[in-house]
């Protein structure tokens, strides 16, 4: 209720600050019995860890996951999951710099204004670093959801937008380039894109499209949980995100329902997709398919002017190891919130019929 | 958590179907002692009536709303809002022609699918009969909230886009015309495009745009529970949404950091709004802003090829009063649902501090 | 979360007060395809309403159940179920006598202290009229638990204690005489004993004691949802309630482990059961058995001294038609929050293996 | 919802087994800007934690508590407080006698069949050592709680009961003696039993007797969650725990209403408080207190008959150092409880009014 739990039956609360000791979380209601691939858990927390490429924010930090309930002999248990991810590379003095002052669209000031009090340690509990918490409960959830595939990818950095839909992509490439983009050619430009904005002190926005094949048909409920809706609640939660839009989305206004209606084949299938595989807010078997707007990173490196508590203009500057854009280092997150909501619907699927 | 609940101190649980008895809810936690104004809530309603306008679903209802329970001599006593709207106009005979087919890009098949079972009588409980019942928690939600505006209006219908921000409209005017878009001279154009894909037998979408000023500072709750996550759960929830964007959206994506940054004025106000009155999921004080994309209605009054239960096709006919294009009507109800999310954390913000 | 929800799953959210319109809630979460037996229900309204005997209040009120939704064709449609039971016979001009005062150990005081605010009309919504409405939704929850057996009884009346344990009594006599003890000989002094009481202007307290069989093994999360706690909470929630216990409860405690631990027998049932059916939070598959105590009616048709809301003493008296002792109405209300309970769990626990 | 979450507003997720790397948990909601004494929580733990007397388990765990996140320069920060307590002790192998036995009335046989799977070190899951996360998160619910005050005891063991009320007591002398009973008189003779019955290889069971002072008037909320309904399911939560009953209990019911109502002082006490503080399920300003029953321990170290997986009978015997009676390390746990719920309430509380 206070904000930092997901999920209903397949639920997980998280903990942590950017600067503090730890970060990490509990997993409640994962069922028993699950045999867990730990391996893959902190393959997902390699995929968002930073210093993984050129691209992103060169900090150090080995993000890796210590548990400490919840499996026994190798499967979970049926019980609360609580793990940690501890802190390594704090480096508090970074900051001492904004201590006094609040950056521009980020959360300094309604912190402040909603706390009467501010961790000006890096985000505090605002940081993205929180996200390390969700992949490690998303890798689990994709684990219990074995049969489902779940495939994020980079689809927009900038003004460069990949022009093929998923369908006609090899989803295998996204991890051949650190953009996370499927698509080579547009990959490259991408990076040296990104590159360059890096070299203004600059940063730049992006969309992530992301793509569950193999949902069963029925997952998501009637009329306020619809599972488009706890998509679109799971993807906005994430930092940066200022869009979400699924099936046919804003283009899909423009349409007429004549042409938007899904036709059926007579095993239950559609011969199109404007539905993003979501009808009346239940899987319909088709595959779900969504956009995620990600905003520029706020953190800039070049000068700029901003205010202290007190409203005092200040000059100010970003230091640190920022990501000139944070798409690439999203994708795991996308796919972990994913798999969350997922994972919650099919355990509360299993309780609908008589 | 079967779906019918929405908010959590502010909370509202809905029931009832298309062609049922009555459709209704309960409101639990609206603080007490508030003057009700019944006659408000009663205007909510009769904006989202059908049979309103010439360009909306000539079906005749009163929709007149009984309230139980929760008021004593004219005011809120905190306890449960319990309240019927009795359906009048039933028609179900009207149904029969597709009892034994799927209507395309409907409920019809994912709920018989879910459920084993299929309410055949026009959309059931997937109707957005349904947000009839919202639309009076949102007007009982709008009194709390004294002070705090929420105005949305029609955007865009179809490729017809209001080329202007709500800045530079007087949203007055957007219950001047049958459309409910601010801006004269559009809105007459959309009305006549709209009659023009209802003579086709068609339908067509559109957006809303939802502006709420005077919002205070600190509403939202990281990190799951971010405001703008839960506006976006909240409008998805609304029959025939695709898709959410606030502030800069995924128009945002395409700038930089150093220009999508809103600097601070010296009392915290800031120059710019691209974040949309929401920085780290909190509410700083400027206007909040959003979009909401609605595809268009999925009866069309053309014929169909479909399939019935045993997957044979079917040829198929929309009959009935259905609306050429939603969002004239869907106007209050993104009203509603933006009052109930802030009502909700207007009330959870009281417990935050020592 | 404001208190007028029960269950997670299996859920129903209750509204309405003693002297307004109507009472009556939404049953959110029940399984579909069940055949109701609709004149089941209202048995079990009949067994719980006034003036159904000489040893209860003589109040007339049909308490008949009004359905709005969720059922068609006779079975639930997995949708909530909206119902009410109006209220006939308000006759609120019998409360004028305490508009001005506290009655003491009733809610009026509290609730004005609370609410800044105060529904003088009767009980409003503390008034135990709002168990119909549980009534109501555990008699659907019973219809649920096909084959589970949930049987309540008075088994106390003031000092009258029934020195037989359920074992040993024959339950099917409960709703045999007025008093719902299944002891005939016993009831039948019961039963002389209120008549007494009521004669003195007085009224007495009493103990029911309800029994589950057949209940699966597996019933109740751990740690903090134990079946017994939520059990406990349930009963505890019914007004007048001023104790719970099971299994060997207050006495247990007497006892050795040597004596007290309840030896297996080779299918896993055990010999003796003074773990009341639940081990560890858990159903065991033995019996579930409990004791709830309830305290005298506090209206008093004696006249006695209270203050008014300035805190100036006054002399009042308790008019109306009240019930001498609450247990025999009660019986059914702690069956119907028996079921709730057992079906919320009946639910849960189809979510917890791989 | 998966039963390890504690509360809505002051809310406490745990995690941990007794023979895991750690247990500890996630306190969410905690109001900012409260000065922590972590002393005064490590104290806590100490009065919970085993060997600190002669009549309690001789393991030896140090339980430091660890904080991860949510303090920052002494104070609350009003994000999630992260913590865990390390198991130093965990010798696993102590249990490999019981791994392929159902220990008579523990929670072996259940989570077998529940989960399908059992860990078998120790209680796992099921161990009272789940209670030390309880014992952080209400340490710091009571530095929220400042100005009330919760003092527990232990009234009864075995057939010994402390004959008098908790007014005629000095509760400060509740710590000055290992069994936690304030009468040193009855205290050395509750201990001298207990010893005794350790020696027999037997456990014992006992009454904790709770009182909370100065609560304001209004907590708990109408109609299910009544603060003596969630104080019930709290204190029935705890491990070893057969029944609750606050105010009169079940020595109220032989009473009369003439007799039991509390009359009124003229400024809203009560001269009399058979209500125990509570009224229509909302505190009344007086004194909360409450009696809960625990049962003996069913760790006995005397040979006892059982069966193995199979059903086949074996005879077995309790190993390890356990408590031969629980009440005197549950007084803080019991405390710990109650100011949980307390304070979760407080915080609800500030929500209902205009």
């Amino acid at each position: 209720m206070a904000g930092n739990t997901f999920g209903n039956l397949f639920k997980v609360s998280t903990f942590g600050e950017s600067h503090g000791k730890a970060i990490g979380g509990v997993i409640d209601g994962c069922p028993a019995g699950i045999e867990l691939d730990v391996a893959a858990i902190q393959n997902e927390l390699d995929r968002r860890k930073p210093g993984q490429s050129a691209i992103v924010t060169q900090r150090k930090e080995p993000d890796e996951v210590e548990f400490f309930s919840g499996l026994f002999e190798g499967k979970t248990t049926g019980t609360p999951i609580g793990f940690a991810i501890h802190n390594t590379n704090q480096k508090s003095h970074d900051y001492t710099h904004i201590k006094d002052s609040y950056r521009p669209s980020h959360a300094d000031y309604v912190y402040d204004q909603k706390y009467g009090f501010r961790d000006y340690r890096g985000g505090g509990r605002s940081s993205a670093r929180e996200t390390a918490s969700r992949v490690v409960a998303g890798a689990i959830a994709k684990q219990f959801l074995q049969g489902i595939e779940i495939n994020a990818f980079v689809s927009q950095v900038g003004n460069m937008r990949l022009d093929k839909s998923y369908n006609e992509l090899d989803l295998s490439l996204t991890e051949s380039n650190p953009v996370r983009c499927p698509d080579p050619e547009t990959a490259a430009k991408m990076e040296s894109y990104i590159k360059e904005v890096r070299k203004e002190g600059d940063t730049i926005g992006g969309v992530i499209t992301c793509v569950a094949k193999n949902v069963p048909v029925g997952l998501g409920e009637p009329v306020f949980d619809k599972l488009h809706a706890e998509l679109g609640k799971a993807m906005l939660s994430i930092n940066a995100v200022k869009g979400f839009e699924y099936g046919s989305g804003f283009e899909g206004v423009k349409m007429k329902g004549s042409d938007h209606n899904d036709k059926f084949n007579s095993d239950g299938t559609t011969q199109t997709n404007y539905s993003g595989g979501i009808q009346g807010g239940i899987s319909n078997g088709m595959d779900i398919y969504f956009n995620i707007a990600f905003k520029p990173v706020a953190t800039v490196i070049q000068g700029y002017e901003t205010i202290d508590k007190e409203g005092n203009k200040v000059q100010a500057q970003g230091k640190g190891r920022h990501d000139p854009c944070v798409v690439p280092r999203a994708v795991p997150i996308v796919e972990a919130m994913t798999a969350l909501v997922l994972a919650d619907y099919m355990l509360l699927n299993r309780t609908i019929k008589k």
